[in-house]
């Protein structure tokens, strides 16, 4: 099975189409790299990109995309309502096909020295990629953003680099990660009602005791309860167990679930793990799978 | 998205392994194309590969398994328990991915056109590439089978097949044609009682007023009753369909499904459009599933 993987950069520019373009071109130029989607934000100052494709070219497309970003942005001007530390903030790499998470953990590790080494950006492995326990969340990482990192790194050796100088320049800092894709799902209800959405949200969310990889909020989108949800781990959480969990929360109000959504983009096996759930296939094997039994020869 | 279409054929010679062997050779020597299962069956004297890959090399792979079986087997010495009439004695293509039923009756079409005129062996075009709606089941287009067919295929017009000549060698008459996959899928209760089993199987099967694409089996397995069934269209009568039918049947009888399983291979869309059902997920496009999104870039 040919290996894909998806890289999600974000850049700290939001409002200048024009940069944003040239560091957009810097990598849907890289052959074998698809840019799936670009995501500007004004008020945030910030672009999300979206990329796939095989290890080694989405891995140089990343490089590409730091270096332009680089030469664009300087952070010393920047504003934005998003936390920051660099032109290219986060970097992260996510297993779509045929990989695991140390293999994108290598692939942050590989790219962190480049960017260390040939652009001399200090950067900071995170999540997955992460060489100490405290740095596995980006928060950490990012304390003080630009301009408090710019001061602590050179002198504070707990705030050091994991590659590149102690010093930081125009281009600030860079965090380079391996995380599970995120999945953007939105559950209706039968009322238009808030308060049950909240209540609901709620029970569910991590942050409130609810399930391990799940933010929730209630709200109300045109006339109809939502729990709107980010699945950060579909496969240590995944999609059924969240949808019953719902539904049994919704059945103590007398409410039930109309329909969901997938907003975005989410990769097959989230599906597939729903599948084996209702239908009960409790020894189904990814290889009965007839896709993945292409292979390379096609 | 790079097209991939399936094929299923299956040759009259389920005993001799060296004859087996070289007609699997003459297919697996075709640069992209993957022979995913050869099984043979003694009794019926027959085997059946399953090969994947491109349009066009599928084709060119299963012309020459039909080649290497004319020269390799001799249907006035064939005997076995299953109906047949020529060396390779079917061919269905299934579209996997990228591909529409129609574009598998081309690929039929086209296959059928090169036997007749190169081999000269008479083809008949059956199920979804068919010419004629008497010509849509298998069954009618082989009675009489080999020994039948023979005599009436020069005398009587109606008899005629699509391509090639109204005589048959010793090859025999093949059919081509396009088909949906078949999943073998196996429902268990819980009970080792056959009777509701053979209940539920009657209940859901087509023949005897259940779902359109069902054929069901009521067995006891290891102790276990099992609805033991092949959906010959998942996408017409969805898997989630028949479980739920079964589920309604067996509550009768107060029992509940335990597992299910998938013998052999399916196509990822049947899990999809399970899980869309069960997610409620009502809106859903397949771009939104990130292996969708590869293109032909990768």
């Amino acid at each position: 099975m040919k290996q894909i993987v998806e890289c999600v950069p974000n850049f700290s520019e939001g409002r200048r189409q024009a940069v944003i373009d040239q560091i957009v071109a810097a990598m849907s130029q890289v052959t074998g790299v698809r840019v799936l989607d670009v995501q500007s934000d004004q008020d945030h100052n910030r672009s999300v990109a979206t990329i796939l494709g095989a290890p080694q070219p989405v891995v140089e497309a990343a490089f590409r995309a730091i270096a332009k970003a680089a030469e664009l942005i300087d952070m010393n001007h920047h504003r934005g309502g998003h936390p920051r530390m660099g032109a290219t903030d986060v970097v992260p790499f996510v297993p779509v096909r045929g990989m695991t998470m140390e293999d994108c953990a290598v692939l942050a590790r590989q790219l962190g020295e480049r960017v260390g080494t040939e652009l001399h950006i200090p950067v900071f492995l995170y999540e997955a990629a992460a060489t100490r326990p405290d740095r596995q969340n980006l928060a950490n990482v990012r304390r003080g953003e630009y301009e408090g990192l710019k001061k602590e790194i050179a002198t504070d050796p707990d705030r050091a680099p994991d590659f590149g100088p102690v010093t930081m320049g125009m281009a600030g800092a860079t965090a380079i990660g391996a995380r599970p894709a995120l999945i953007a799902w939105n559950v209706y209800l039968n009322t238009g009602d808030v308060a049950p959405a909240k209540a609901i949200a709620k029970a569910v969310r991590h942050s409130n005791g609810g399930l391990r990889f799940v933010k929730a909020l209630g709200l109300v989108v045109e006339g109809q309860a939502q729990i709107s949800m980010n699945l950060t781990d579909y496969h240590q959480t995944p999609l059924c167990r969240v949808l019953e969990l719902i539904r049994a929360e919704a059945a103590r109000y007398g409410l039930h679930v109309t329909r969901s959504e997938v907003v975005g983009l989410l990769p097959v096996q989230a599906l597939v793990e729903a599948a084996q759930f209702y239908l009960q296939l409790n020894e189904f094997s990814p290889d009965q799978i007839l896709e993945n039994r292409l292979g390379d020869a096609l």
